[in-house]
């Protein structure tokens, strides 16, 4: 290995532990109460040095978004086997490790990431940045779900339901996230109903949409997610 | 009426047309690109007396955002009278009205608000309102549909209910906006089914939900949107 092999090895590692400790300082407070002098002494390094990798906050708190976006990304990854509502429920409990784990940084981020951005660099790239970033999640996580549905020309509403129930979690999520009034547990499992129930209302009036939940609800054991709610909501029916 | 008054009045009134003429303008197109000389030319002065009233096209635009912020909140206001699935159909209809009279300007603005207001001003103050004047509009909304429910003390399970489900028409609003390939009557109808999927859900697993759930539908006619979503699913239910 030649020294300059070595030196760039060197300088990336030192950058990605940077970002992994800038990441955990702005996860938990909003960016702009996060200085460069605590990055600095939480990492164990000069000030200088901090700037000698990145040359300001606002794009070691680029690139911490970016490391968080595909961790994010990361999480909605599923083997393809077993029944989809147990999938979809592995995915739930790891999305809420994640917010959990991201909590004000998350919250700060989706509640208004380019107004943080905007904060730190009063730059609008930056703000377009943090949204296409966020958008960049979404779609993962969109394709992701598509993939586990086996489709791949999906029809008009079955984007709408899948995308309106990424946009749902997200909701959930930050509304957990204030205040923790409901157990994530339970939070996860309604979040996997609730994809049920939007195919389901979707599916009530169209044909395409009914044979594909007729195909999800036929992979389904009756003690699944799926399984469970359908018996529960017969009881509680109008008789 | 005095001299004084009279003038004030006419300010106040030539205020008022500016800003109906301006979010005409940003409801068609990105802030970025409507010019305080088209919207001098749309009202008729010339670009001085734009600036005689409204200091920037920051300040005209942030006025155009509360106008069409207080519009949105009042088309949520909607009668105490007759079944809940009935209003919320009424309540859908004036929604997605203003989402067709504001599409683009509302996409931009709850894509990117701050992004927009961004690229007027680089003002990380205008971010702040318009992520404000966005959440007082989902407040707005949330009490409103409370208050439909004569339910003062909501326990966290209805809050979370109802402000995802608020959060849920946004996202089927902008999903509709990107190629309006889905008739919006039928998701206006689809959004009163979803609050009662998402209200079901919820029941299932919990005795207050429940309640709230029963006390709904026990109002609600076999031929109305409720009534008709539980026929149609029972028929589609697994036997």
């Amino acid at each position: 290995m030649t020294t300059g092999v070595r030196r760039r090895m060197a300088v990336e590692e030192r950058r990605r532990q940077l970002i992994g400790v800038a990441l955990e300082l702005f996860s938990h407070r909003s960016p702009d109460e996060v200085s460069i002098d605590e990055i600095a002494a939480a990492a164990g390094i000069s000030r200088p040095l901090v700037y000698h990798y990145f040359p300001g906050k606002l794009s070691l708190y680029e690139a911490a978004l970016k490391r968080a976006a595909e961790d994010l990304a990361e999480r909605f990854v599923e083997p393809h086997e077993g029944p989809l509502g147990a999938r979809l429920l592995r995915v739930m409990g790891r999305f809420f490790d994640f917010v959990d784990e991201h909590g004000p940084g998350f919250s700060a981020l989706m509640r208004g990431g380019p107004a943080v951005a905007g904060t730190l660099g009063r730059d609008a790239d930056a703000a377009v940045n943090a949204n296409a970033l966020i958008d960049s999640v979404r779609q993962a996580a969109y394709e992701e779900i598509l993939r586990h549905l086996g489709i791949t020309e999906p029809p008009a509403r079955l984007e709408l339901v899948i995308r309106s129930w990424v946009s749902l979690a997200e909701s959930t999520a930050l509304i957990w996230l204030d205040g923790r009034r409901i157990p994530r547990a339970e939070l996860e499992l309604q979040l996997v109903h609730d994809f049920a129930a939007l195919t389901a209302v979707s599916a009530a009036y169209d044909t395409e949409m009914a044979a594909i939940l007729t195909g999800i609800l036929a992979e389904e054991p009756a003690d699944g997610p799926f399984g469970d709610l359908v018996a529960r909501l017969v009881a509680l029916a109008p008789r």
